[in-house]
């Protein structure tokens, strides 16, 4: 362990970071930044090349910080018995949910599984992945010990969950606490030092299963305070005041409220997901996370309600959705990111489908509609100019992406539909939605 | 409406607060500060006498301030004729439920018909009271409008909600920007003008209904996310996890995490009572507040959890509840005030006492037991020595007092129920509930 810490301290100990996505990108630039030979592993072929040739996979990270860091040893790889060199293993691989919404631990046991059979004595592993507490102690740990690693002696176990938020500017990956446990003293005396070559601050949990309690916990507030802005949305507009308003005065309140928005519900890959890694363990228990399911339901019903919202505006101008004309803006989950993965967008998007809409959209980050899993709809992209604008029987706003012109769009749209609070609330030709 | 606003400015306008307590009182104490003539109004006359003789009828207000608000020109009245003298009024009365948890709009209602008898033309009307939206235009103009006021001409009628955090020294009244709205522009203009003699910003909202669900919203938020924060913790007690550590440590997030602590229930003449007006309201619109409902029905049933958690700990030890010595640390709804209204620890207590325990008490602003409504049950306060701890089979925090010497406590009690998180997790005598 004196060794491991030495290299780590000297930057010599090489760095290997499995599945380079949201997650595993900026830890491997920041380890390559500080001076560490780092090596990336991912199980796709496109994914590989596309970053040792020097490019990004996701807007979210310039092509030149990519560049750098291959410049400065970064190397992406497939080959998984290129674990056997590493000194420090950190798992970011995702964690999503199955058909039948339970978790789907797949990637993170098959990850586990290939560095069991190639990890060397005295290697650190960490997972990054958020999770139902437990995995590390009850998944994850016995399968290192079936290849007969001792854990806290010649293979070290970490739990520290990430803390991305996509497209947040404010906070880089070095400015945020770092949550670090370990399954014994010396797994967590090694993720210290281990993330304090990175980050300013670390955070030290009493165990494993806490840590992964604290970032399913995070995650959960969101979803339940979006859930109850939605819930809010809704009363406040049969009651015709605008929830935008109504967040933004409570929010000069200087103590004990946080600001939430509603939306047309809620995408990503953590906030639809990650609570409900909860509510399965909690079974378990015999317990029931009611806010969780709460929330997951109201959020799940948005996009129907945005859908419901743009009926009756199309009705109120003597139309049916069937062959009207309907422009959607944004297709990612969130503002200013490319992300798509569970966009409420297309949720909607699906829904007018069956509707029988006739739907073009304008996203800044998407000149071409994405490839969606388990989705064959594709819309046309269209540049806005004030006579498309205006040809369209509905605007429909879903992602406030800072890039739309919501003068122009506002002067010229004969309807709009806005589930951002972007547009007057009491302008005639605006719904809220 | 010139020479109105001339006088505020001026502070020859006379100001009258109808309700003198934990909201009403820091208003007169304001006002009379700056300089106006301020009379306060209320229907108790104890509380008349106690005021008018420099002294404090609640413990979060010094003597010396009332003392001196007195002298100034303080004066507190029961003789609702002197209304007529007012140029402004504003209305702090309470506004709980009814028995069937409906809202009780009594003390509003009545208090605005008496204003309505006496209120010279050209005088301001503020209410302050928290309510469902709609409570200004649909239920306080009419009544005005009966008497022949034209509002917006001959009387100005505002809403501008109390955010009284009782024992927060952080903000002052003066620091936390103020909510206004008025039922016209001239409305509005008044509630500027008046508010702005004592606070150093306005928050001007578009209706007096928006106002209304602003101050809703902020404590519709805060018992939500209380009720999460239990059901999180009852769900961390099953995991043997310890809740207190989890949001501490999710807090560490520099963004997107608001912390909130679970507790023994809640109280207070607030969270447990506002979420309700909107569910009243909502139904007229055919709407559940199933957020609200959820968080009223877990915030309500903690008393019963942690009972329960006494119970086992208890029954650890070979006893049953009945005969059993009990201790309880804290009566008043939250740390450091003395507030008992809807305090959870008396929920408690009224259990344990149908279950025979033997209890007595300790509570720094309680020297003996508060005369609580509807509550005929009256322990006795204790000093806490060495010896007296650990007499009790069982001491439990209710109230986390910053007064209490948690190590002592510690040292000597033979078992700790603790519904604070103040005690070690791992002690061997300390259960969490």
């Amino acid at each position: 362990m004196t060794n491991l810490i030495n290299n780590i301290q000297s930057q010599t100990a090489k760095i290997g970071i499995v599945g380079m996505g949201y997650v595993g990108i900026p830890i491997a630039l920041l380890y390559a930044k500080v001076g560490y030979l780092v090596t990336g592993f991912d199980i796709d072929k496109n994914r590989v090349d596309t970053l040792n040739s020097g490019k990004s996979p996701i807007s979210n990270f310039p092509d030149d910080d990519i560049a750098r860091a291959i410049k400065n040893g970064l190397c992406v790889t497939e080959n998984m018995k290129l674990i056997s060199d590493m000194d420090v293993i950190i798992i970011c691989v995702p964690t999503p949910l199955t058909k039948q919404r339970d978790p789907d631990l797949t990637f993170v046991i098959n990850t586990v599984e290939v560095i069991s059979q190639h990890a060397s004595k005295g290697t650190a592993v960490s997972l990054e992945s958020t999770t139902w507490p437990g995995t590390t102690h009850e998944v994850i740990r016995p399968i290192f010990e079936k290849k007969g690693f001792v854990i806290g002696q010649d293979l070290y176990l970490i739990y520290s969950p990430e803390r991305e938020d996509p497209g947040n500017r404010n906070f880089s990956l070095h400015d945020v606490p770092k949550i670090i446990s370990g399954e014994t003293s010396a797994c967590l005396e090694l993720a210290h030092v281990i993330y304090r070559q990175i980050v300013a601050n670390t955070v030290a949990l009493s165990s494993t299963q806490a840590a992964e309690m604290t970032k399913l916990l995070e995650n959960i507030q969101r979803s339940v305070n979006i859930g109850l802005m939605n819930e809010m949305k809704i009363i406040c507009s049969r009651m015709n005041l605008d929830i935008f308003e109504i967040v933004d005065a409570a929010k000069t309140k200087p103590f004990g409220f946080a600001a939430y928005y509603p939306g047309p519900g809620v995408g990503g890959q953590c906030i639809p997901i990650d609570p409900f890694y909860l509510t399965w363990k909690a079974k378990e228990h015999g317990l029931h996370t009611r806010f969780i399911e709460l929330s997951g339901e109201v959020n799940a019903s948005m996009p129907a309600y945005v859908v419901e919202a743009i009926i009756r505006a199309l009705n109120g101008n003597g139309l049916a959705i069937k062959n009207s004309s309907i422009l959607l803006l944004g297709l990612s989950y969130k503002a200013n990111i490319n992300d798509v993965r569970y966009s409420p967008s297309i949720e909607i998007i699906k829904i007018l489908y069956e509707y029988g809409a006739k739907m073009e959209y304008s996203d800044p980050f998407w000149r071409e509609f994405p490839p969606i899993r388990d989705q064959t709809i594709r819309l046309k992209a269209v540049n806005l100019t004030p006579e498309l604008i205006n040809n369209y029987d509905v605007v429909v706003l879903l992602t406030d992406h800072k890039d739309y012109d919501y003068k122009l769009l506002t002067e010229h749209a004969k309807l709009i539909v806005d589930t951002r609070g972007k547009f007057d609330f009491n302008a005639s030709n605006v719904v809220r939605a």
